[in-house]
């Protein structure tokens, strides 16, 4: 009957009663806002350039392109362009292939366009005569249309296109969304309401929001979609199902997004009629080599299929006494005459719990390197645990040289706050991207290998966990939306800066006005950090809630025990911290030498992962002369504070954009303020049983005891059945 | 493998790839969308009376009159006022109450506004000296609002305002949404996506929809909602929960809808930890009694609860060997000193399957007439079975002089067509509502029973099944938004014409373009019959598929014998329907004499309810000289044939609206056409193994067999757990 928990009340009604309208700022429209330009001397000196607009093809990719400039032009400089065919004219904009245009084709840039692949494009100004244009050029349409994309964001970022000269290309070939939607709708872990898919209705509605998914994809460079959850449901491999999913398909082919969908390994005993699933079973074999055909002569360029095998409860190989090269090959065989690809996923544990979890997928499948197809991914998580506020990245990154390795990365934030704290994701995924596994020596980053730039390869790609569903913001958080675009932007190129997609990303979504971007963007960027020391600082992993993961849950002790909390904390009397040096479970040995040894000593082991390699006693003198419970506290203490700066930060910009988005903004950094608050005193209470230690009497002191926060219990939230 | 409804493909892509784009017409702004009006001669005359405008009191409501005020004239007139306070001009708008306005005190309205009642109001013209003003005025600020919103709709429907004299009240006192929302944020027989409520953030986020939401209701006189479902979960009752109600009714309460809850009975045993719910049990009513102060304590403006009990699974007294009005007096005694209702619910029926589930309720509640006291109502669903296409108004209707009885219509389309059919549902409440009960002679409608005004009582009301879920258009049909809009119209005045609420509908929602209106106002206007004539016409009713009731489903036969469907249609070799005559199951016997013996005899029964009240031979001659077999051909043909007609009408006024809106419900009636044909093919080829009487061939023949209807397969189908 006690199970509140106690924030603060409502934000004072009269502001919100104000904010709604007509045509409200509800962020339907993401980064594509295409809101007119503050700056008018920018706009004028557009307008100028841009005295017309050409588009050439027509195919559906080009009227998508067609229509991206009209609504796009017209919203950014309230111009109603109507778009021509004529590029003999001066001051135009041109965009097309040397396919769709003898004006490009003679452009002599067809070898140009040739290196930068399918993908790529050029945008640059000619003057040739009197006349000056701005040229978007690419082989194929689907490129002029990122060309396009790309072209409109530098007008919504107020760029100077008096002289360009941008050639593009993706360093990756597959840059997939993961939806873990179920056919019912509901999203695992999902915090923005349900899955956008209405199997429903589908194949006979299309609902506009497919269409502008298709769109915002393909503004950042995201091509593939798998459509429904990784924890997969064979009904949606059945003819009723694949021909809502061409329904899909026929949306989304315009903007060069493919469908792709996650096979349950079981399918072809559940929906196929079969006794088992043994992949080296001939009927088995036969089965989905049957289905993959069936799929492709209903959808032609259909993606692959995304597995998750032996882990979790889910069916796979190892049920046969095979491997999940087996399994994965037989997949592979049967979608390469398509040109398909089976992504099939390292995240692995089975029912033995293992001395360290941590280590588990490395010692499945680090020896099947050289056992896989050209046509099957790895799929690795970015950590060995599983999107860990912070976690080293995974010891696969660099083992498995003859296999591309796709990089998953999760947006939705299942482990960072669900949908109502501000946690830009980027600088995670950078500092992932950026790690050096020394493989090959120094600047063997994970970029490249996930890139396929250390070992070719002929496929490359990032998988994203989506963030998306059926609220009306699409993310659920205002600040959520820049994480679907951050993780486009970087699976185009793992090199990108985070802090640069911020910048643009800002400008897009809300505005250009310099004041509030000189504050909203290092709140984004100081953002992750923040939610690592309230919730899981100095390498701490895995101390949430049961069950639905939100909240703290430092003494959850149910279910197997590496479900459990102290399994990954191991505090006790004596100390904190995983041992994973090679005087512990010598998880370190995963990585090459010069990593392993950094991780592997106390001294050098960098201190954000200190207690995930470490059982660190209390009274360990850190680099800053605190001990290490005092770090902690300070760390915890500092998280928090970190949250009433954001809160101070936003209400400083206030009056700068609209109500509505502010409002909604403020209202959950409130939540967020409070829920860092329960995260630091939770877990504060609960390791202050082990370290016998008091914090510090400058801290303000928890007002609550540890059975409080223990005894707290939660139904009904988001991302999982209850 | 083959459990796809074979419907037409996707219509033509490129139309829809250009519907949407920056602010575009989704659906969300309801019948307060407040576009500029189209003719500038009606919105000059408006301007000229409405130079400036005053809006007296500071209080909560009075903002939100200011608010909707200043964005409905932004939006017709294009005009943004700066509300006053100076009533002493000429030409302005005057909205108060004689409390909070010496202004409208003086004005000698005192006694008419008494009458009025709290919630009734005055729009009227005054000419005084030489200034000319419209007064809006009340005697309580909620009456003010009511009287605003009546005036915007003026203004959106085009109307003169040259000379009001406007006295408005409502019929009745209770006028509520009973939303079947569960904690999980699914909605029982909900097509609109999942529920408006998201609970997890409550009370902390208040999403805008929430303030929308009131906006709505109290646009149309909605002044209350039951947020959950009638098969409730008692966690709702609990602290946490109720902290989150607080924040809804927050919102709510400047726009008079207050906040209602299902009461689970036995949740004294789930959450009070009794071991009983006896309602005569000392402990179980002290129990009661301090949930009810609690409740009052932290919402000191609750509604009351609304209870399903003894029914469909669901506890209640009767598990006790107490009646119904054992469990709604203990209730009503815990909310009567806080001025409360309960909502006790009709809908019963057992686990013993009874001779005719129609006469059930009446067999158990009308004994019980005169055991209430005056804060019950009893809740009787408009016909005996279960909101069919067509039922005969409930017998219920007439029959408990003592007792306040609710109408519960249901506004989502359980039975008709989910969110994909067209069907304008008003024609249906008004053929309840018209009904002549006969009990007090000609004249005794059903809408002078529910609005007290046959018996005088206390209270009097109507509850609405909500359509509404998270879908951004709210109810996901966009035609389905008439149907709240309908209904609330008529909650406030049972003797509103479907009509003219349709005329004012339409001219809110989408034009005052009269070719539009001349078009669609029909088209609304037969959607009922039609969907009556392709489903179940001349009296037959729940031939619906199983468990989903998305479809048909004649053939149904599991479960108990009162859940199929032939226990309904009857039909065999000698004819179809269910014998409720005085030779039959006698059901006619529970109406009053003049109403059974309409009923009772073949020869005045009203053909639309033949087969309700008559087993009827196949060869049977119908007023048209049909046989009853031909005519049910001729009806379910015609049902079809008229949704094909809906397409072409709607076809005729494309470009008159917004693409958006018009591509939405063309894909929908393209649903709703092949869905028709479905339900033909699928009930005249499972009653044609009964009649043995061909498909006359002048009507074109089905083209599957009735297995292929019978063997169709579908799971997660909307609005159930599947």
């Amino acid at each position: 009957m006690d199970n509140k928990l106690k924030i603060s009340g409502i934000v004072l009604f009269l502001t919100i009663l104000f904010v709604s309208g007509v045509h409200a700022e509800n962020g339907y429209e993401l980064w594509l806002r295409y809101n007119p330009l503050e700056n008018q001397s920018v706009a004028n000196d557009y307008k100028k350039s841009l005295k017309e607009v050409v588009v050439f093809g027509n195919s559906e990719t080009s009227e998508a392109i067609k229509k991206e400039l009209s609504i796009g032009l017209k919203g950014l400089l309230s111009v109603e362009y109507k778009v021509g065919s004529n590029a003999e004219v001066d001051n135009c904009l041109v965009v097309g292939t040397p396919k769709n245009s003898p004006f490009i084709a003679q452009l002599s840039i067809n070898e140009k366009l040739q290196k930068l692949g399918d993908e790529g494009y050029l945008i640059y100004t000619i003057d040739k005569g009197a006349k000056q244009r701005i040229v978007i050029a690419s082989q194929t349409e689907i490129g002029a249309l990122y060309g396009t994309f790309h072209f409109l964001r530098l007008l919504q970022t107020q760029q100077n296109i008096s002289d360009l000269k941008i050639e593009e290309s993706p360093k990756t070939t597959h840059r997939l969304l993961n939806h873990w939607d179920n056919l019912d709708r509901t999203v695992e872990r999902g915090y923005a309401g349900f899955s956008i898919w209405d199997w429903h209705k589908l194949p006979d509605f299309i609902d506009t929001r497919y269409v502008d998914y298709a769109r915002a994809n393909a503004s950042v460079g995201i091509n593939g979609a798998v459509v429904n959850n990784v924890n997969a449901n064979a009904l949606i491999l059945t003819d009723q199902y694949l021909h809502k999913l061409l329904a899909l398909a026929k949306v989304f082919r315009p903007y060069g997004v493919k469908v792709y969908l996650t096979a349950r390994f079981s399918a072809p005993i559940e929906i196929g009629g079969l006794s088992t699933a043994d992949p080296l079973d001939a009927n088995v074999i036969n089965w989905w080599n049957e289905k993959a055909k069936e799929i492709y002569s209903i959808i032609p360029d259909f993606g692959g299929f995304l597995v998750k095998a032996n882990s979790e409860g889910q069916p796979g190989p190892q049920q046969y006494g095979r491997n999940h090269a087996d399994g994965a090959n037989m997949l592979a065989k049967a979608v390469a005459p398509f040109g398909g690809v089976v992504m099939w996923r390292a995240f692995v544990y089975d029912n033995n719990v293992p001395d360290d979890r941590a280590k588990q997928a490395y010692n499945e499948f680090q020896p099947l390197d050289g056992k896989f197809p050209e046509n099957v991914f790895v799929q690795v998580k970015n950590g060995a645990i599983d999107f860990q506020p912070r976690e080293p990245f995974h010891p696969l990154f660099g083992a498995m040289p003859k296999t591309p390795l796709m990089m998953e990365f999760q947006i939705t934030q299942e482990y960072l706050g669900c949908a109502t704290h501000l946690v830009y994701l980027a600088p995670l995924y950078e500092e992932c991207l950026d790690a050096d596994t020394y493989v090959k020596g120094e600047g063997s980053t994970v970029a490249k290998v996930v890139d396929g730039s250390l070992n070719s390869h002929k496929y490359s790609g990032m998988a994203g966990v989506s963030n998306i569903g059926n609220d009306i913001n699409w993310c659920g958080h205002p600040f959520a939306q820049a994480n679907w675009y951050a993780y486009g932007r970087l699976a185009w190129n793992p090199e990108n800066s985070s802090e640069q997609i911020a910048d643009e990303w800002i400008r897009q979504t809300f505005t250009n006005n310099q004041k509030f971007i000189d504050v909203v963007k290092p709140m984004m960027m100081n953002s992750r950090e923040t939610a690592v020391n309230y919730m899981t600082p100095l390498g701490l992993h895995h101390q949430m809630a049961w069950n639905h993961h939100w909240g703290p849950g430092p003494w959850v002790n149910i279910g197997r025990l590496d479900w459990t909390s102290p399994y990954y904390s191991k505090a006790d009397s004596f100390g904190i911290g995983f041992d994973r040096s090679s005087k512990g479970s010598n998880a370190v040995s995963q990585y090459s030498t010069s990593v392993k040894d950094k991780f592997d000593k106390l001294e050098s082991c960098p201190e954000e992962f200190l207690l995930w390699f470490h059982h660190v006693p209390w009274d360990y003198k850190l680099k800053n002369g605190q001990t290490l419970w005092n770090g902690m506290v300070d760390k915890y203490y500092g998280g928090a504070e970190s949250v009433k700066k954001m809160q101070n930060d936003w209400e400083s910009i206030k009056g700068l954009i609209d109500n509505e988005r502010f409002y909604h903004v403020s209202q959950l950094l409130n939540i967020q303020a409070n829920e860092a608050i329960w995260w630091r005193n939770a877990c504060l209470l609960y390791f202050q049983q082990f370290s016998k230690q008091p914090i510090p009497a400058n801290y303000e002191q928890p007002n609550k005891a540890l059975d409080y926060y223990q005894n707290l219990k939660f139904r009904f939230v988001p991302g999982i059945s209850n």
